[in-house]
């Protein structure tokens, strides 16, 4: 979910992928993008640059996901202080 | 999230959430339950049954996550016929 949210902004490279999302290993992320380009979520291009770029782009398909994950991503950014909170008092419990 | 989804239908026993869900093991919907109760999306109840019943239903916090979710799950099951296409034309091409 979090690379279809980075990929909103439109197409990306790898690298510049990997320091939006932040908290992801290379080999989730690489796994991650061979899952939404199977699924066809996301289109591959390779840029005929020295030496080759790959970008990453979302597809037809991948937009049309758009909203439903918009308002993912929203509920999370207004509900991540209530869910610290409620770890929090949770780990105090067990 | 196919947990979220299940217990939109109201309060559920592991073992129904399981068969429901179907493509889950017992051990990753244990890791489940945890980590949405310790976010404080599900709330756990012990039933004072013979022998004694767990009950999981979700909190406010969850049922407010149902709308983004329900629009998911409508986009997974409208779009789930394209995702098997586009994942059988992959593999011939890999």
């Amino acid at each position: 979910m979090q690379v279809v949210v980075a990929l909103l902004d439109g197409p990306q490279r790898f690298n510049a992928l990997k320091r939006q999302i932040g908290d992801i290993s290379q080999q989730m992320l690489t796994r991650t993008l061979k899952t939404l380009e199977r699924d066809g979520m996301v289109e591959r291009t390779v840029c005929a640059t020295t030496p080759p770029q790959v970008e990453y782009a979302l597809s037809a398909l991948g937009r049309s996901l758009s909203e439903p994950v918009r308002q993912m991503a929203q509920w999370a950014r207004a509900h991540l202080p209530i869910i610290h909170d409620n770890r929090r008092r949770y780990d105090e419990r067990h």
